[in-house]
């Protein structure tokens, strides 16, 4: 396949593929798309031991990485330094309560009382600046920046080591602004995704975002977890795909069993854009705990990062009580996750995701190129 | 152009129009596309008035008729006798006065001083049974019902008479629901649609009613307003597209002027999903009357047809103020609208719009087929 992404990446076929799993990355990109490696929930020495590994195995195929994690970019631009302590003593004592509230009616033992309740996590957050000395030594080919603007060292860093950087619009204002910030691939994520979104659909997003800003490449997101999509995708205009839900029930992937188990059984309308994981709206798998942010009464979702530090290690406590069996935890679990959660329905290998893919999406060129026979 | 909706309502262009004007009904059918006429705003003997006129000008191409309004479903099905006493009766204080706060604040006589607080519009409300007759009297080639299961009674006179019946789904269960109670063509329209709508988008919804419905046609619906989307909707496996929107900013279309104005200066993030014109939710362009309905403390929206009993009425009475110049009504006024406004930025004639959307398609499935090459 040829695509103004394809000869910018050097791939065959224009599909992009967002994980936190190495092998996923490694994977999507033998099998001819792009793995992009979400790299900010890794330390450095992580992250160097992931990038390593992606290097030995990949065949020297070209992949990407995903360097701030939308729910910390307000907080973690370069330079600035962060008082984890303050941050900490900034959440409302009514937010910590209701926590422990939502895990009790659970049958979950407090965040407070198990050491989970931010500190720890807080401690744990890399520092961007150095995951990007970590990237920018392993070959990449792409990096991207899921919420906002560009921190301006990663531009900088990008275009000295010719690095396409991409970044993720949820609006078509955001794409002009990201491109006047010197933004080489935008990304027009719809509503439809998993994370966080606006309120667009991505087949009125990505037509918007491509004429704005023409001849940046556009990649759509959003919903995309079918080969028939991405040939929707290329009508609207797009260069290509970028995914991320898809590979989260592939073997491959590190997603709980749990959560693996409620993603194949969700139908598109089991997902939910909430602030109650971030502070801002992120699609997630609904589950009481998505549930209790939106009940009337509830307190307002913090500002980010500060949800982020009470969700996050509630959330991490319950997986790993799910994972033990714990009935009232698998109920609460939850996880980012688009509406093309509907139509992932069976564990595949990342290969054959990717294959699938392909040869849907040739058939579905065949069925609209014979609308014009 | 040849899809399975081309060859079952007879057109060369799968682009049915949903438009309450009779002169779009006629432009789209005459330059190859299928317009439908949404028929409930009118008594039995204005919808004869314009069907005969369609019949009169539109040269034997073929057209439908969407009779059961949404907003009217709940209370309007075929032998249920209504009391608009009993219904007014059914309208708390609360909500009387709030819908007067609104308009006072906008500088708006009140609603209930001036004889528009639903008494006069409940009582021109026509029996569907009523306009089902006056619809089959005519040589319609589709009938659509906007809004749940069409009555028993339509299905069966769409079948009597050979007419195809089509009906709208936000959701793949409802689409399953619909095949089953006997209707021939499914609408899946996505969150993106103006009027009532789901939350799932048009790019995730489509390719899932397909497959759970399949062989009944689909339409794609929500958002659609280029040929790309078309070539988009094609490639998700419709069998042609649904619209409606596009149609309100050409000058056959009696959209009052003020609010023209306001679709060609809207982007997609202009419209908002809101309770507060039927009860149910439904998309229409933001204002400060949808942000009054969304105001903390502001009066849970009523059901269905309550809410229409006290909103329709207020504005209308808005929108006569506003044609007047009143600028406070001006403020207020909106309608129906889904997010493809974004990509509605100039006048153009209903021909045009077909004819546009007829060779942008073409271009898109070029561009697509290209990637084969």
């Amino acid at each position: 396949m040829k695509t103004a992404i394809c000869d910018l990446l050097g791939i065959d076929l224009p599909l992009l593929a967002f994980s936190h799993c190495r092998d996923v990355v490694v994977e999507v990109s033998l099998a001819g798309g792009f793995g992009v490696l979400g790299g900010s929930m890794f330390t450095p020495e992580q992250l160097e031991t992931e990038l390593a590994w992606i290097d030995d195995h990949i065949q020297g195929r070209p992949y990407g990485v995903d360097i701030i994690v939308p729910e910390r970019a307000a907080a973690l631009q370069p330079g600035v330094s962060i008082d984890m302590d303050a941050l900490l003593a900034a959440i409302p004592a009514e937010h910590r309560a209701y926590v422990d509230e939502i895990l009790a009616a659970h049958g979950v033992s407090p965040a407070t009382q198990t050491g989970t309740d931010g500190l720890a996590f807080a401690q744990s957050i890399p520092a961007p600046d150095e995951l990007l000395d970590v990237a920018f030594s392993h070959p990449i080919k792409l990096i991207a920046n899921a919420l906002g603007v560009p921190p301006a060292v990663m531009l900088e860093r990008g275009k000295a080591a010719g690095v396409p950087v991409a970044a993720l619009v949820g609006a078509r204002e955001h794409a002009i602004k990201q491109v006047a910030a010197g933004v080489d691939i935008i990304i027009a994520q719809g509503t439809e995704a998993g994370g966080h979104c606006g309120e667009v659909g991505t087949l009125v997003l990505v037509p918007e975002v491509v004429e704005a800003v023409a001849p940046i490449p556009v990649l759509a997101a959003g919903g995309i977890v079918t080969g028939r999509q991405m040939a929707a995708s290329i009508a609207l205009g797009a260069a290509g795909v970028w995914t991320g839900s898809v590979w989260l029930t592939t073997p491959e992937a590190e997603t709980a069993p749990h959560t693996r188990e409620k993603f194949l059984a969700a139908t598109s309308r089991d997902t939910v854009r909430s602030k109650g994981r971030t502070g801002k709206p992120s699609r997630q798998l609904k589950s009481p705990w998505t549930e209790a942010w939106a009940q009337p009464g509830s307190p307002e979702p913090l500002p980010m990062p500060l949800q982020t530090l009470i969700s996050e290690p509630a959330l991490r406590h319950v997986d790993a009580l799910a994972a033990s069996g714990h009935a009232g935890a698998q109920d609460l679990a939850t996880y980012w996750v688009g509406q093309g959660v509907g139509l992932m329905n069976e564990v595949k290998s990342t290969r054959d995701v990717v294959y699938e893919m392909a040869s849907d999406y040739a058939d579905a060129v065949e069925r609209v190129a014979r609308t014009l026979d």
